[in-house]
């Protein structure tokens, strides 16, 4: 294909096919879309790339994406820091945040054990979760790992390492999404909503 | 959302949702993979980003983009630069190459005739394609745009206005894709298809 195109129309071209998700013809129409943009335009994007990658950093403390020497979370003295919530990525914490009613502070592990993809303990941010839960007062921590194989042997993992530490380890509840129907739900969607159903009065 | 993300991540995926078909959420997930990423990496995908924009401009001959003087195309003694092929954008020039069967030369139009848009016939650029056919000896101009409303108008509008240059001004043809079959052909293309059928011998 390169002999027909301009050389930096190409290279940029690459560039953008490095993205996750984005094919050789996609990344040819993003590149193209750039050469008709202004000058000021590209050399923003330029600079919000540099930016990005220099100034943002692990929070020292929950481990988040921040840009800021202590993230806005873990530095909110209104915030719960007894209880954390233990999460995947910083989207998940971005999507609990976006309830508006976790009042906790977050930590997060940056993947999940996978054994299959070499993925061991070690290589998680489990080590700075004991150190925070040895230094301070915390009373429980939620674990908010994905309901899948690899969020549920997380869970569990966790939650055997602390279990000597002597405080409330607690799961995200597993039941039917609200506005879903029994009908589209999968059977373990269905049992675990069956198995953990919740009283409406008491007799 | 953007107060869970620190602001630099929100800044480039901002940068990113501004490209064509990408939303934010899209945006979001290629701004955290910037974020993973070796530094010298983020740094050529800029470079990348400004050489593009700063490097390439219109070959002042076909209009293609290139970052040479004057386009590989047009640069080559090799082709027949009696015939010109007019098409609607570089993307069409890549695609006519990879046939590997034409030896004419091109003119790219940057657009096509389309009122709705508001884009008429002096925003594209018919008047450098005039000016390249009252400079040298054409012979041929096949229209190459595609077979839509504004494809078809666009070369209509411009056979109109090349009649009195008596040259040569053919059309793609249109029948059937190989490959296709006549049960999911639409009826406007099959109909152009036995409208337009040639023969196998002549008796």
């Amino acid at each position: 294909m390169s002999g027909y195109y301009a050389l930096p129309l190409e290279l940029l071209a690459e560039e953008f096919a490095k993205l996750p998700g984005i094919g050789m013809k996609t990344a040819h129409r993003l590149a193209y879309s750039i050469i008709s943009r202004p000058e000021e335009e590209v050399q923003t994007f330029a600079d919000a790339l540099l930016a990005a990658k220099r100034d943002i950093h692990f929070c020292p403390c929950c481990q988040n994406l921040t840009d800021l020497e202590l993230c806005p979370i873990c530095a909110d003295d209104q915030r719960d820091h007894s209880t954390i919530c233990v999460v995947e990525s910083p989207k998940d914490v971005t999507a609990l945040e976006r309830t508006g009613e976790y009042r906790g502070v977050y930590h997060v592990l940056h993947g999940l054990i996978s054994p299959i993809d070499g993925i061991t303990p070690n290589k998680l941010r489990m080590r700075e979760l004991l150190a925070r839960i040895n230094q301070g007062d915390v009373s429980e921590v939620i674990m908010a790992t994905n309901p899948t194989v690899e969020g549920d042997a997380t869970a569990m993992y966790l939650a055997q390492l602390l279990e000597p530490l002597g405080l409330t380890v607690t799961r995200l509840a597993f039941g039917l999404p609200v506005g879903g129907t029994l009908e589209y739900a999968d059977e373990v969607t269905l049992f675990k909503a069956l198995e953990n159903r919740t009283p409406l009065y008491k007799s």
